[in-house]
């Protein structure tokens, strides 16, 4: 099989430029203004499959945007893979910090990257990543090389919540049918340290908003005399964290799981320079919940933070109002055990606690999912750290990541299935930030490992 | 003089379409996408003046937007009268919130005005009250009732600091020599009710922006590690007041004049319903400095505000982003003898000082003036007193006001002479709201008035 390297050296260009052709799609599933182009880049995912050797393909329909299905069953007593990806991305804005238009894809060298990195918004999440996929099955089918049988699940509304995958997974587990699945939708440590993500954290998503009077007024007239709602969505906010930055929300840390000192040193092994870390965000200083590391506290501890804040005039120059409302948008991240339903009680009751009578407020769920744990003594972790270690010449260093993939919890619970991460972006693609790039050398890494993941995984079931 | 009356009878609707065509001009000094319009509006002044019967008519060159000059000298040896006014209005958002568009003015009948009032943006604040001078001069000098000197100045940047207006009467003490200045830009207790407002607060304005990660970040990877700006922020302008709500800025009450046991229950008599005070805000309760009434709070009092803030995602459905930036505007109402400059640096100092070393902190200075306090022996006072009395058959009630006209105390300095504000809006006017208006009583009243004072404050002076 070592022809995937003459393969992919004699297709590169092609790999390249057909992610660059997708990625010109605006596919941002928050904006009901990309709609069409949320649903024309479903279609474009439909095409890849087929090309590369899908049968079956399918846009399955949801409450939402479509699914797109496809599958290769080649032997039924063969072990089947399910691919799962997501084909929708995060908002573009703030666009005047882009140094290129989000979706006008261009190849740039930077320092990390020599060979160039890919910049547009869902480079690296996740249509670059799941493209690799779309790639591996192309060089499998093609050159015989297909092991196993495999199915393709890529979804439109991962950056919204998934609800419309959490409603197609549990009315279609006999299609869904598998024995792993496998996602590309995280990260490694880095270009020369490969890493699998064995944990993910859940996610609860709230949206606030806090009513003063019923109409903007005057600040000279009324200012002292009524709860100004930004002043008092400020002291709200502030209410969540106390003096060492622990969350304030009762019954919060109840049922999260306290690691050992020797998980906790395990961890601490991994390569890590907090001047680096710094240094490359320019701050001053790391702030976070005390009595815990800067990789502890986004990875294994929950979190709350706004994510966005509004009220007032915000426009050029002065205006002497007082807003009649105020609104946040706030996350918590959340560790195995905690429920993100319970949480998300937790904190509307707790959130509106903080209000003095001069306002109302109203708490509106986003959406969520549980945190995740996958065992490293997996059939499906092994032959992914096989894969690694023959393209990396080193095996990959087990991590758990600060993000959330919501919908593995779901898959587990569904279809009854492990799910490997094998994450080929770094921390520096700025996924979610203006700028996101993904490396070629990553892109082009990640068509190459796959496939041995396959090799790996089917020799290692029979 | 009775003929006052006979000539609003006469032209009130002439007087009502001319004011309605002023404030057809979205003359918003804040935003520099309106700036043609500013000065549209100037030049509908300077005619207006002109057909008022005003000499020498021009529009005086400033920094920024001209300031509008017209006079009336008949004898140098007879008083004379400075009318102060401003063209410019606040900017006209939210929109969504106006019951009709703010700059097509409709005259709609309310509960509190069955005689209709006039809806658009300026209706009030400070067009309507401004252009009453204009009509009650186009009767003095038609009917040959000008008792004596008269000369406008109209500016075009109340609304955004008057900082041109600074600029022309520092080097303009010679052209604008006058005995005393008039100012309809406050409001009265209520349509039977009048009231000269004898003390303005001063005002500190200041935008802050808090700078976290040198870009934004995926709020799963760094969540909870580094210092999230919004988050910051939150707890920055919680920290500004206590649980009592005093205000925590070191030194800030330093200058405050605590007013005697007497000057406030004489304040306590005048006609408050806190019910209907709440009812009209739709608020269950007030809100504000502990040991204080809610008309102390919103007059003699200094205070805080938050008048904006914005950071992060904003925008339709979820975006998990920790922000690089977080920014709000941010008001103080002064008392007198808290001098603005003094207070700005000492919000600066201490707002700096709430900021934890993961974020960087700027505050910029927007404008502020000086809080004024009016006796109410004067020959001014006691004219407009005379004068309400005549039109309104009772003498007004001497109030202070939230609100801060901060030049008032500049031409105090400059002018050496005092300031008589003549107020014919009403609270519920909802200036700097939307859907602000002005009742055509109060237009018509104002005018009906105007003319009284300069009968009286000129036989006064002999």
């Amino acid at each position: 099989m070592e022809t995937i390297n003459a393969y992919i050296d004699q297709h590169k260009d092609r790999f390249i430029n057909e992610l660059i052709e997708l990625l010109k799609l605006p596919s941002v599933s928050a904006d009901s203004a990309f709609s069409q182009d949320v649903l024309n880049t479903a279609e474009a995912v439909k095409k890849a499959l087929e090309e590369a050797g899908c049968d079956h393909v399918e846009l399955c329909e949801t409450p939402g945007y479509p699914i797109v299905y496809g599958e290769k069953i080649i032997d039924p007593s063969l072990p089947t893979v399910l691919v799962y990806g997501h084909y929708d991305v995060q908002p573009a804005d703030p666009l005047e910090l882009w140094t290129s238009p989000p979706f006008e894809p261009v190849i740039k060298v930077t320092d990390l990257h020599p060979e160039g990195a890919i910049f547009a918004r869902g480079a690296c999440d996740d249509k670059g990543q799941m493209y690799m996929h779309v790639k591996a099955m192309e060089y499998m089918t093609r050159t015989g090389n297909l092991p196993c049988n495999v199915k393709f699940m890529i979804e439109g509304e991962e950056e919204v919540g998934s609800s419309s995958l959490s409603w197609f997974v549990e009315r279609n587990q006999e299609k869904l049918a598998n024995d792993v699945i496998l996602i590309s939708d995280t990260g490694m440590i880095a270009k020369d340290v490969p890493s699998i993500t064995t944990g993910l954290r859940g996610l609860s998503y709230v949206e606030v908003e806090v009513t003063g009077p019923n109409r903007d007024l005057h600040s000279g007239l009324y200012g002292g005399a009524v709860a100004n709602p930004v002043n008092i969505l400020a002291k709200m906010i502030a209410g969540l964290h106390d003096e060492n930055n622990h969350i304030t929300i009762p019954g919060f840390y109840d049922k999260v799981e306290e690691l050992s000192t020797e998980e906790r040193s395990q961890m601490a092994k991994a390569p890590f320079s907090i001047d680096t870390y710094k240094k490359a965000l320019d701050i001053e200083d790391v702030y976070g919940e005390k009595g815990y590391t800067t990789n502890e506290r986004n990875s294994i501890r929950p979190t709350l933070d706004v994510n966005g804040i509004w009220g007032g005039y915000i426009g050029e120059g002065a205006k002497t109002v007082i807003a009649s409302k105020a609104y946040a948008k706030i996350s918590m991240r959340l560790v195995p055990n905690q429920d993100w339903k319970e949480i998300t009680e937790l904190f509307a009751k707790h959130f509106t606690s903080l209000a003095p009578k001069g306002v109302k407020v109203v708490v509106k769920p986003h959406h969520g999912g549980q945190g995740y744990v996958t065992p490293i003594d997996s059939i499906g972790y092994q032959a992914a750290s096989k894969a690694y270690e023959t393209t990396f010449g080193k095996s990959p260093i087990p991590q758990r990541s600060g993000g959330s993939i919501p919908i593995v919890a779901l898959f587990e619970k569904e279809l009854k299935s492990k799910t490997i991460l094998m994450g080929f972006g770094l921390d520096s693609d700025a996924i979610h930030s203006p700028n996101e790039h993904f490396g070629v050398f990553n892109y082009l890494k990640g068509i190459e490992t796959i496939p041995w993941f396959y090799k790996h995984f089917t020799e290692l079931s029979k």
